[in-house]
């Protein structure tokens, strides 16, 4: 059981969406692992969101996802809410992982679409229609259309935001229009939350009356990304414009790197491993940046002020 | 010659992209494009833009392309500044265009990527390099990826802005990480004017930095929009959240009746006949609201307390 | 173990992709199954492929996974190869499944890539390189870009069948041009099978050299899909023609009624149920067909000839 | 006017697609134009197809277009059915062209939808019922969703058919599954004409009852695609293989040097240009092979068979 006020008021603030330390292909790096917690948790962010997209969820076995709920919310221990993706294409399974994340002291759990068939819009109101009811923690409908193949349109959102246990939406579209047409469709349901996952767009997104970011940069540079929300949510752009820019740079300088659409991820495991946070080693598809990327990653470190890197 | 200081400061506001009045296919509505022009003009917008994916360039020959450049120009008459799209597959089409417009004293052109066959990025490069200096006018680079199928990356941006006479950008891909990275990637060039399309995200991209926004319902209710700006521009974010709701409620119950890609072109067309500004007949491949989607509108019109509606 | 000559020469012919017939969300129709199962055997197919994009693999908990394989490996007794669905996000989930199958006796096992994050053709070539080497069981490459958002290139597909273990691909692109392309360059790989997925295409890819089909419809018809292979095996145009009219027939009157992406599924299982022969529950995100659909496939059905269908 | 047949009985065979030679952006290669002409007219092919994709109608000036309507039609004279792409996004410039092109003597047009807006299909029904009335000589629908980003639907073909002026379909999508129930949509109405873009899969379409091939490899080697033609209407499949794999070979090492989608087009370009028939000039956006690339092509072709190069 978590000591926290979850439930109770919304969720505000930086939740980061933590990456999964690897020691190999079904090991977790448990060392890695509290290191990492310990290093976000050193910030005043407002939760932690473990297997979404960049903690490879979909990525790692069954038996790591359950190890990695089991551990955290230990670790955790109630310090902040604890968020557990349990997206899944069967929604079995996608149950299962939130009963786990329920059993360990989790907070609430967080679900994108089935991504091996596009699901109609109708076919999503009815999807979670079916799950919300069998899950025994809040669920966040989480919008990542490059990976599913279909957005939650603004008007399912409202009908699923009907179902008992949904409390909130995390964005990933990148889709500024959709973002503003959801929260326009839901300003008279009280107490949902938005969340936008893109760290490039959250500031703005927080101006406008979003909840929060679930932004991945946190991971590495948690304060950072605190630093935004509260300019944000205070609406000092002054104090936000430098705070901003840096966020750019990194988005610019450490994301890009490498030529193919898993170069985020990459980059951010490459960053962390040269912090001495945890292991860079990244499941299949995917897999750790070689020596030529991981050095621009760190030139380009450098120039970003960061010091201190390992070999 | 027109009489504004166009291209001494850099161009900031609301400019709105007009749609085309039609009597026909291929006949100007001449008496709805003089009122369009005067109800626009009404309000203190920055600019107009002619020949836009809002103004259907595509849909209308290029004997009306040209008739349409002269009218407005003469029309206008220097009150603000004339923004013509160039849009075009072919270079040489697109260089007669803007010749045309600087022969009207038309102030600026706008051009996207050539549209049948996607460009690659070094590509796209070259494109503008080749376009770009065979232009009598400023250039406007025009990123609309759902119809050109290709983002102007970036960095790309970036290269072709190191072009004579490239000044600015309008982004209509509603991604707001890629118009925070453009802004980012150009923030050390002087004077690049950055415009926003949609109008349901361009208030907080102007806090963030952007010029202004290049918003179709400004055809309909310029003051609203140049409000919002003006909101934006001074970040009082109390005086724009109104004005901002009912911006996302006009995009919410006006551009999303029917069931197709058009609804946008074909709401706001209808709105402006209900208002008595012009006729609501479009060129292939749509075609104008039919009774059913037309009751809709004038239903949602009323709810935003908009009155005077003809039949 | 299997009595089968899987492996000595290649498979050819029709390898029905089974439906997975189910009481429920989290429960098999072991009747239905053991009814379909027959149904298909009746006829001379060349195999029976379980667990692939029409059999609802990702749709299903790993438990019914499993518990199906277990059952009609049991039933088939090996009557016939038996190819089982391994596709999964995690490799460690793929190769479980795939000890599963040797376990109970199947014969090969398929797998398209990984369809979460979209893995580039370099990427691609890795996970193959990772996977094919710790299975069991022969493995087929299965390429379904509409789900997996990846092609599996052609010279991709040609490094990939240098590792061990890889003796096929079943592609369901529908891209002929693809298909013929991939036959050209395995063309010098003794003993590379390719299945075509569409019956709409699958006669004439039979005629230019691909192995056989892996036709949805044979879970109706199974007769039906085997005289179209033997008569496009033996070129034998003229016989093919009213068979191939008659696929065509079923595809165009049963396959798309209903107004989405899962219209193909939700026929097959219908008419399955129609003919008494199991259940038409689909698992999430999807659903059975209502009354009203259901009454014109019924109606369909009797166009196409086929009689004694049930209430 | 011609003195051919067409328009008497359906036209069946090779109609290739001729590229454009261009001296620089706005000036055919005139004496190429001429010398490609009878190249391609050497062989026994059944129509010449100008100003279609291959033939980059968007990239160059309407001037440009109208001559080389009127330099080829007269240079054909009479010799083989001319046609003329007249796609456009605008329905009024589609009719210009098509009026140019009766004027010189055309035998029919070509129309794919219009490209800039993607059009659903009711638009595209009413889209060619506005259009092909219009025109002074018979229509070809021409399916292109690469370019176009909308497939024309077999049941849109259908009701599209019934327009006076109709007769047939070119198809460019590559997907079998497509044109096989297009086939089957249209197996009632007399004479409708269905030919197959690419190359790579014409063969087996013309067993099946496709009428014939616009193949842009039969700019450079005629004569092997009317064998390819013959062999497969004649369902002579051990003849067919030996030429098929010719073809596979030149996609496989012609079509795809270089890393842009424009890698077709350079290399159809580039090979002309080896063999001594015409510029190999590209119009924005694309540009010709630069040296490396050409010199891949140039060995390429050695490998194919090909001799008496230029330099």
């Amino acid at each position: 059981m978590t000591t926290t006020s979850f439930g109770k008021k919304p969720l505000t603030g930086i939740v980061p969406p933590m990456v999964t330390p690897l020691n190999s292909i079904d090991s977790l790096d448990i060392e890695g692992t509290e290191k990492l917690v310990e290093h976000i948790l050193s910030a005043p962010v407002s939760g932690l969101f473990i297997l979404g997209t960049t903690g490879e969820f979909s990525s790692i076995s069954y038996k790591l996802r359950h190890e990695l709920i089991e551990k955290v919310c230990k670790q955790v221990n109630g310090r902040v809410p604890v968020l557990v993706g349990i997206t899944d294409t069967s929604i079995i399974e996608s149950v299962n992982l939130a009963n786990k994340a329920a059993d360990c002291g989790a907070d609430a759990v967080v679900s994108a679409p089935p991504f091996y068939y596009a699901a109609a819009q109708p076919e999503l109101i009815e999807y979670y229609h079916n799950l919300a009811p069998r899950l025994p923690l809040p669920l966040y409908l989480y919008n990542m259309p490059v990976h599913t193949k279909v957005m939650i349109d603004p008007n399912t959102v409202k009908k699923i935001s009907e179902v008992k246990n949904v409390i909130g939406l995390k964005d990933s579209s990148a889709n500024a229009v959709y973002l503003n047409l959801v929260r326009h469709a839901m300003k008279d349901v009280e107490g949902f939350e938005i969340f936008v996952g893109p760290e490039e767009m959250t500031a703005e997104m927080v101006m406008m009356g979003a909840n929060g970011g679930v932004n991945g940069g946190a991971n590495m540079f948690p304060q950072l990304y605190v630093d935004m929300f509260n300019a944000a949510v205070n609406r000092d752009i002054e104090k936000l414009k430098p705070i901003q820019e840096k966020i750019l740079e990194i988005s610019a300088t450490i994301y890009t790197v490498g030529r193919y659409g898993s170069s985020y991820l990459k980059g951010v495991k490459t960053v962390l491993n040269l912090m001495g946070i945890c292991n860079d080693f990244i499941a299949d598809p995917f897999h750790r940046f070689r020596k030529e990327e991981r050095d621009i990653i760190r030139k380009n470190l450098l120039s970003l002020g960061i010091e201190g890197l390992v070999e």
